[in-house]
């Protein structure tokens, strides 16, 4: 084909490239800030004791039984609660809404790279908003950098670095900010507080969650995003029909439902979170303070390539983002108690 | 919220109306072109064997295993084929690439109402090409009606009517089309032909497939498309970057697989297809020639939404269209033989 038939923002885009899935014997992987754990046990009696004859039929295009029960869980009402085939599918809904040439997305940067993607395939301008060095806190004038955009994303706790923001400083954003705040909380089970509360009292947030890292359900693909009532009735719109299988449904509310297995998972990642970032500084590393299932670390040399290369000749896969403010660093996933001892028994020698 | 930060062309659209799931005793359901008939045995097998462990990784990005044998059964390869969360999740991409403000949108009429919905999201125009009265044969001069859009869709077999068109009428189409031409082929498995082909000839044709129809797994949302290699990778980078979960990559690779079962289950569906035409016509019905696994059939009185709402009446749920092409009929998706039965028993009581 000699003539292209795409939109130009399509052909200006770099292809796809799928995160790095390498075949190794005894692969250690740290990249991609999946669960350690298996996930509940109740995901397992769900397949066990499906009737797949019913699988002929349509799922409910809602997800009503999941949305109940996240929204109860939260105070809401089913109305605030949509259901996506992963954040991902949620993102995409939120960026055909509120993003065009001109209507423009301010994100954090360093954070999610996906943002940028998804405004570029809208045609909208992206604004950077530098966080500030180490610590990587926001800067005092976010508001004023952002004031042009339509849609603010904020990822809270943020990748790569792991850190959370204040969350008064969060809810003077959502308040002031003239466009749609979307705080993206991947990582909010492994911290100690989440923007949930400020769905009830501002009309422009959207607080979005996921089943890939706390639930251990990567593999499933089962986001939701809580908004008020308006922008919830829009993004439906947005929604490709059936976007959520059966069988993801009733696996998700399953997983959703053990309460008890989730909270101990959870505890016990952060706990080896604890205990890495130890040992990490006793080796002479920078760790950023968490609030996620990962650190971002900054070895003694502060060459975050060199150390995600020595790594990776051991098997030790972690994530490595080259750039003036992310390639000190390298960002490792908390894993299991062995793969913990595998990455830090390399590290030693490294560095010790 | 007083002020809407949506793009205009989400606000000028109606909300969202998901399809009619009634809850009624005794329900005979006959309104979403569902499979008669449960799913492969192989698909329990799959859940029965699956080690649950492992969906806490994400999934293959692009479903290679199941891409391969697409391409394998084809005599295409793996980058001739992308795999969707269902066709759904296809259709939203293309209409991503291919529509826009200044990017217009063909489609036949009477056809399947959601692609002029997806046109709406991209702001582009839609151009409506009636089909014949009776017959719905496609015009002679649909080319020159359709010349001005970028996209073109074909439904082949078309919904909600159920007839195809002469395949060298489609070559001739794609050959001459200056612009992509998308062939939904969501209902060929019943048919005696299909444009797969054509893929390997022109390399601005896309071809469509569900999961939903003819292997009986609406509820698993699987859907993929076939074309060139250069359409295929612009598409991809419009995707969800995992936008198929792990076990619906697993359950239709397995369901592909049991071609035996396929074609026992497909050849039943068109042999109850023939009778249930043959017993609508003693009833003084006409049908629309179907190469589908449902009949669009005129009630000896021609109204349309007597006989949807008289079968409703007694819990038999058919699809009614209103409109000036399609209120004389109802369209009655093939249903297992004792659904067909009750539905033929209420039709009888209604017109002999």
């Amino acid at each position: 084909m000699t003539k292209s038939y795409f939109r130009p923002e399509i052909d200006a885009m770099a292809g796809y490239v799928p995160g790095e899935q390498p075949k190794m014997a005894n692969l250690v992987k740290l990249n991609t800030n999946e669960n350690p754990f298996a996930p509940s046990p109740e995901v397992e009696k769900v397949l066990k004791n499906f009737n797949t004859e019913q699988m002929r039929r349509y799922p409910d295009p809602r997800a009503d039984a999941l949305r109940c029960a996240v929204a109860q869980r939260n105070g809401l009402e089913k109305d605030n609660v949509i259901v996506g085939n992963g954040s991902d599918d949620i993102l995409t809904m939120i960026f055909r809404a509120f993003t065009s040439p001109d209507r423009a997305m301010a994100m954090l940067y360093p954070s999610y790279s996906l943002y940028a993607e998804l405004a570029a395939m809208q045609g909208a301008k992206v604004i950077r908003i530098a966080l500030a060095e180490k610590t990587f806190a926001l800067p005092d004038d976010l508001l004023e950098q952002a004031k042009e955009a339509n849609l603010l994303m904020i990822t809270r706790p943020n990748a790569p670095t792991g850190n959370s923001f204040d969350i008064s400083v969060i809810e003077n954003i959502c308040c002031s900010f003239d466009g749609i705040v979307t705080i993206d909380e991947a990582y909010a089970d492994f911290a100690e507080d989440n923007c949930m509360e400020l769905v009830k009292k501002y009309s422009n947030v959207i607080v979005m969650r996921t089943f890939s890292k706390s639930y251990a359900l990567a593999g499933l693909r089962l986001g939701y995003a809580v908004s008020s009532k308006e922008i919830v009735e829009g993004l439906m719109k947005l929604k490709d029909s059936y976007n959520v299988d059966m069988l993801s449904q009733h696996i998700a509310l399953a997983a959703y439902n053990d309460t008890e297995y989730f909270a101990a998972r959870t505890a016990e990642v952060k706990e080896m979170r604890s205990m890495l970032k130890a040992e990490l500084e006793k080796l002479g590393f920078y760790c950023v303070d968490s609030k996620s299932n990962f650190l971002f670390a900054m070895p003694p040399d502060q060459d975050g390539n060199r150390c995600f290369t020595g790594l990776r000749n051991e098997a030790v896969i972690v994530r490595y983002f080259p750039g003036d403010a992310t390639g000190k660093y390298v960002r490792i996933t908390i894993g299991n108690p062995a793969e913990n001892a595998r990455l830090l028994e390399v590290l030693r020698s490294m560095y010790a």
